[in-house]
Formats: C-alpha cells, structure tokens, sequence
C-alpha cells in the first residue's frame, strides 16, 4: 500500500491544503523536522538534467535528515547500457525509501510506480505532467493571496507546449471563480483538447498582448517562450517585446499582483523588475523547497494506496506516440481507457 | 595495517561466511545499524560509469549513517587532467575513510592500495576482478539454497570476457563437489588459463545449447551476449534464440533452480520470467546492498593487514598489455611474479 | 549581515592565523567537530570542473556533520538553459546555507554575492583568485615552518597566469622580510602590473634556472608548466628538464625546504621526490580538507558584513576584458572603482 504523485490530480483539494499547510509550519519552524527523516534515503533518478528541481528535492530532503542518492542525467546512468526504466526502478527502490524521477518519455513514472516497492514521485514526464512544480506555484498563491477562489490568472508565453501551464489550469480549475487570461502568439494558444477538460469549471479569454489585459490580473504567470517555435520570424519580431515584462509595463498592473515564472528566465522578464515588490519567482523557488519536503513526509507516512490504473489491453492497438514511454520501453503492456493510452493519454483510433 | 578487497580470492571460505551472516543480520534488524558509521566518509571514484554498483555501495554507506562524496565518471574527474590513479587516490585516502573504486585498467586498484592510507574496494577493474558482484552471487546463493556444497552451477553468455563468471568460477571452486556447465558459443567460452586454475578443484563440461542442459542445474546464472562479439553473424542469428531465456524454457528446469544474472539486462531474460519463483536476479540486486555494508563495516574493523605483495622488478621486461594499468600510469614499477604482472596477471615471456 | 571569501586580501592577518589554528585544532580533536553543522547544506556550485577542490570542500562540509548539494559541470547544470549565475545563486541561496562555487568567468563570485542570502566563497574564478587554495598553502607553511616572516620563497612554472602563485605572493607580502624568487622561462615571468601591487612590500628576484638558487630556498612552490605556452619550442625543449624536480636535483636543497605544488601535477615533480621528507604536496592536500573546515564555521558564524562594493557606473565604459563575467551575464551593472573594472581587475581606459 503506496501513494504515488504523477499528475497533481492525484491529489484532493483538501490534500493540496494540508501539504500548503504543513511546508508553512516547516518555513516557520524548520527545527521541528531536522531529523524526521532520520536514516532514510531519496533516489533522484534524473534521466534528464534539471538542477532546479533536483537540487530543491535534494534540499528539502537533506532538510529533513536524510540522504539522496541517484545520478543527474542518463548519461551516467545505466540507461545507456540499454536498461529499461522498469529494470532500474525496481533495483533503485531496492536501494532507497521514496524515488523521485525525471524522464524525457511521457508516461514513465507510471511504468516506474508498477515495479516500485516505494513511492513514486513524477519531477517531470517530457511535456505531459510536472506536479511537484504545481504544487510550488499553489503555494507562493495561497501565500500570496490567501486563497485560491475568484482569482484572475494570466498566464504568458508558449501555451502550447508548456506543460507547467497545463497543470495549473488543471489545477486551478478546482476551485471556484477562476477565470484565465490567456496570452500568447496564435501559435502557441492552449490546445484545444486541454480547453476542453476545463471549460465547463473555468471561463477564460485569449488574447496576443499583456498591455491589454495586465491590469486586470491577480496573478502573471509567466513562461519561457523560444524563437523556434515561431513559423513565422516576423511574428516573433513584432511579438518580441511584447513578451518581456519590464518594470515600465509593471505600471499598470494591480498593486498586490503577482509575477511567477516556473523559472529558469531567459529575457522574458527583465531584471529591472526583480526588485519590485510583485516579483513573486524567487519566493516561488524557496517555496518549491518546503512543498517538496511536506510530500516527502506525506508520501512516506501514507499508507492508503493509489487508485489501480484502469486499462485494458487491446490487441492490435498500440499508442504510437513518439514522445510517449510506449516507443521505447521494452516489455511494456500497452494499456488503453476510455480509448487513450494510459502513459500519454493520447487518444487511440 | 589494513584489509583491501581486490579479488574475491582475498577473502577466506570463512570470512565470506561471516560476511553473508552479519549480510543477513542486517537485513532482518537494519535498524541497528543505522549510525554505525556515523561521521564517516566513503570515497566512491568511478573512473568508468556505473549505475548499478556506485548506488549500491552509496546506499550501502548511507544505510549504516555514513557520508559519500566522489565522481561518477572519469570526465568529472582531475584525470583529464593529467593526474595517476596514485596520485588521485593518495589525495582523496586524505578525505575519506573507505575508498570503492571502478576503472577501467586491470590491476588500478593495485595501484591504489599502494598509494592509499585507507581500505580499497575494488568495484571492477576492466574485465579482470568484480568482487563486490561475487560477494552479492554468493549471499543470493546461500539464502536461497541454504548452502555452496554440491551445487551444479550452468553459466550461459559470454564466458570469454565475463569477469563476474571467471570470479563465480575462483569463488566457487573453494567449495565441495561444484559441477560447472558453461554454455556458450564456440567462440566465447572460457579461456584455457581460467580453467587450468581451477579444473582440479571443479568438474565442469561444455555445450552450446541451454535446452539441453537445464533441467540438471541448481543455478543458472545468465550474462549479456553481445553481437558485437561474434565474428560470425549467421552463428549469432542461429543461437540467439537459444540464449533468450524465455519462461517457456523454464518449464524443463528444478523447481527450485535460480536465475542469476549481475545486471542490467537486455533482451537475454524475457520479461515473462520476472514473475516466476525462480527469477533471483532482482533479489540479487538487493542482496548487494547488503552484503556490502558487511564488507564496509569489515573492513574500516579489520586491523590486520594485506599479505604484502609478492614481486619483483625485472630489468627491461615490461608487461605489455594495452588493457593493463601500466599501460598508462606513470612512475610505475614492473612488478612480475611467478612470471606474471602482478596488476593484470598476465603472463611475460 | 555576513562575510564572504572572494579573494584572500578579504582576510586579514588575524584572521588568517585564527583559521589556522582551528584548522590544527581540527586536525588534532576531529571529533569535536563531528556535528557542529548538523542540519546544513553547503551548495557546491561548480560550473567548472575540480576534483581535489569539490572532494576537499565535500569533505569539509561532511566531517563537520554537515551536507552537500550541487553540481559538478556546468553541462549538468541550467546554465545549458541559459540562466544567469546571479539567478543561479539566487536559487541555490534557498535551498543551502553556505555556497562554494568555482567559474570560469573572472569576478563570477562577486555577481553571486550580490544576489546570494548566504555566505559565498570563491573557490576559482578563471586565472582570477583561489583563495582557499592559498589559505591551504599558507596551513602548510605555518605547520613546516612554524611562522610566515623571514622566509625565502621560490616560485616555479607560469608565473604569468598561475593564479596561485599571485594569490601566494599577495598573501604573503603582508609578511616581514619576505624574499621571492620566481624561476620561469622569459615569456611567463610575472605580469609586471602584479609586481607593481608588491613590489615595495617583499624582495624578489628573477632568474630562469632552478638549479642555480634552489639552496637559497625555504620553499619551493611548484606549478605546471604548459608546453603550449611558448611560443618558441626550441626555448621549452631548453628548459623543460630544468623545470622537472627529481631527487637529484634535491641534494643541493636545504634540509628543511619544502616542496609544494596546488596539484595535480603531471610530470613536473618526479614521483622518486614522493618519499624525501621535503616533499610537502600530499600534506598539503590534507591541510586542505582542514583549513577549509575551519572557514566553513568561521563564515556560518560571522555577523559582521563585506566592505560594501566601492564602485560607480561610468556610463559609456564598459570592462571588455573577455575573461570577465561582464562579457556573458545579462542585466549586470559595469562598476569601476579607481579606474579598474570591480568584477576583473582590469585597467579600464
């Protein structure tokens, strides 16, 4: 009996709140917890890099007593000898009490968590899930804001792709009286199949420049947004500046909004602005330590376990994603609910 | 005075029982080595990479409350530099108690135990010693047939180059009545001189074919099979079948037989064997852990000392052997004894 | 409120014979200090790679009952992302409470100090500063010779971009009656403005040839010499053998030189030098580990504060030394105090 954390939806609202509560109580009174985690060791299976979010796993669980091991890309990792992720799940949470992991392939931590003896805890899945940073942004809000209700949230940048976007309007969309703004190229707008998930719990207007709308925001989520995903250079050229916020622009914006940003930044937020008090992502990068370790608490001491996965097998149906865990995974069954493939939940015909 | 582990044969029949007791004591009461190395420091140098054993001896190290620092590959290392393996390990015997190390020169950790001021572990030098895996076989062996006597022992893959089998060979031929049965293709069975040292002390036979010979063996203990080794790719296409072990196949063997095998795998042990009672090999990679927080406490314990080495410099005989280390290192000395190089063993005209 | 360690100068001669009495105290009582940073995290930031640096700060930290996090090459760290050091550190100064850092870029520390909430101590910058390598340097002296003043010290290798050797020589000068002399070829002598800064504080001389002075020396510090530096080949094959020390060479040597060098060395010392009792390298890399120790709890308990940064914008100027961190990070402000660049050095026109 385990608890896993893939996508934030595996956890309640009412969870969500006693995790917020808890790395509060944690930020205040870091002594209480130096030694809870006392002989216990975290596997951080890093089969991409990410130093933000390794070294803040690896802080939170430092901060709690324990220890980490793992490796901080494939490259020293035995995946290059041909390993599957299964293969070397099973033998880390041989060596290990809770795993956090990072893979380029969606889908892997559920591949991870059927051969774990430990829990499971997803850092990043490709594009498809990112909860741990979720939680983080869920955090510096409630912190912020004191509460998640009737909150206006523009979110700028490449909504497309940008999964940490996705989770947050999933998210969010549990609460009441939420509307996005959604800012981007034409591009680069929210897929429609993520649209549809929500759009009954949220309203939302779309929308290409921040001048616009800056004023009317609670919260300015900001995310990176590269050159190359531009067909058209021009496009870029004219929408460029419009999507580096600059402490000029920061003019007309509510005086207690907040500027979060998954981080790293490139240019898309000039220095000029860190100073101001609605800077938010530093804030949001020390809150990513304390959530992290109120999971780790969380997921060690509970023992109720996931929901079963729910799937079939269909012959003949394979999911056929390139970016899912499916393409490369050797062994693997492919399992199909509600006709989506239950690693990437991309629908199967 | 101290212990070093370069080569299974290094340890008496009796130490390697005391080492599979205090394994299993504790793995049944870990908890009262929780802080039995606290303050203390391993150095883990791998010199090549090496998921599977650095994580082990790191968990190893961090389960008995201990601290490791290191690197895990040799282009994080002063190595590019320019520095000797001497030179390296005398600097890091100064900030560290304990030192594992994996390089990929025969006889380096030679070359190590001579420079350091703490115990080396050698955790595989090229493809000559591997005795930390051995120590794991051997503990897997004895929980689960309750002794080393009388065993028929089939060896399936690469006999050649396979360092973990020419270990398992030395390791076992200490033991009574051990039967060996290599199978391997022609080409990859295991070399005349391994045999000549031990075939007083083992019976053995050779095949080509698994189906033949399963159903005599107590222990089958599988290793990778690289195509690349065949210099005769239809003799690959015939036999590759053969040394897939699929759970179809298992149907002819002892109820109680283990498969073994060091890991990672590829495609040579189906997936549809994991289930099966007799699948050992991730029970195996458990084992390892604890099997070397036994040798660890051992030997930062032991106060007796290293037989020293038995050699003497030939003027103008070199070893000669690219895989050596002194192929590499400088201000080495020639060490020959009873005609071979005492790093590599090989021998010297 | 508190102190970092950027260049050597940052210490004054009190505080410098302070650390390295606690660092013998260490040394002596090991055991007084086992959990004196029990529950902090030092982040090791190394966008660079050093081995005997990070091993030595590594295991400062964990025989202080303290722990590590980092990274150990900028490929593994987000600066592949294109994040600042000044976000970098930012993060970093989050989740630790005491941060080392080596970079490529000349002044990269002090970009990190301004944005840092904790300690910085710069453990490399470029050919910039090492500090604590000189602190190491300067334990080494002490415990040998039992005081700074009156000492004779010869200076071998590139003098002209050894950072150590300037760091050694600046430590140095603040001591009575001090006699350098610096033995190199003609093209890498010492950097006249270096000569300038000292030059009425100690006496020096400078000479290409070791044998002629070596019975003079109180020390003899080591450095490597790289064949790519001379422009003139015919002149490197002259002078190599002079600049490789052997046990010949030795015997014209006072009893009680010592020989140091930062290491790793390549073929500069020959390894018959290992076993003379002048032969200082290897305690040297001890002190190392100890003297270190003793700045990590000196900089974790100081509250007093850096001289703040002396230096005003001068519009129009910027440093355009390519060494220089100003010549990569975005959004830094190009400070000049007495006509010099403030991150680098260098004399701006």
């Amino acid at each position: 009996m385990r608890r896993n954390l893939i996508d934030i939806l595996d956890l309640s609202v009412e969870e969500i709140d006693e995790l917020c509560a808890k790395a509060e109580d944690i930020y205040h009174n870091p002594e209480k917890y130096t030694d809870v985690c006392h002989g216990k060791i975290m596997g951080a299976l890093f089969f991409e890099p990410s130093t933000r979010t390794r070294l803040s796993f690896t802080s939170a669980m430092m901060s709690l007593g324990g220890n980490v091991l793992g490796f901080s890309s494939a490259a020293s990792s035995s995946v290059s000898k041909g390993e599957t992720v299964s293969d070397t799940v099973r033998m880390v949470s041989a060596y290990s009490d809770i795993i956090v992991m990072r893979h380029p392939k969606e889908g892997a931590p559920i591949v991870a968590k059927m051969s774990s003896r430990v829990p499971i805890i997803n850092a990043g899945d490709g594009g498809h899930y990112h909860p741990t940073q979720t939680l983080t942004d869920l955090m510096t809000i409630r912190r912020r804001h004191g509460r998640f209700d009737g909150l206006t949230i523009g979110v700028l940048g490449d909504l497309k792709y940008g999964r940490t976007v996705h989770s947050l309007v999933g998210a969010m969309s549990r609460y009441k009286n939420i509307k996005f703004v959604f800012i981007s190229p034409d591009e680069l707008k929210v897929p429609q199949h993520i649209l549809n998930l929500y759009k009954e719990k949220i309203s939302y207007i779309e929308t290409e420049n921040l001048e616009d709308v800056i004023g009317d925001l609670d919260i300015l989520y900001m995310t990176r947004i590269q050159k190359e995903r531009f067909s058209d250079l021009l496009q870029y050229e004219r929408l460029k500046d419009s999507y580096e916020l600059t402490r000029e622009k920061l003019k007309n914006a509510k005086a207690d909004m907040s500027v979060m940003h998954p981080l790293p930044r490139v240019t898309e937020i000039n220095t000029d602005v860190d100073d101001d008090p609605r800077a938010a992502y530093f804030e949001e990068a020390e809150c990513g330590r304390y959530i992290r370790m109120a999971l780790i608490l969380k997921l060690l001491a509970d023992k109720t376990s996931d929901m079963p996965l729910e799937g079939e097998t269909v012959t003949g149906k394979i999911c056929g994603n390139p970016r899912c865990i499916t393409s490369c995974e050797r062994g693997i069954k492919h399992l199909i609910h509600n006709g989506r493939c239950i690693y990437c939940d991309r629908k199967i015909d």
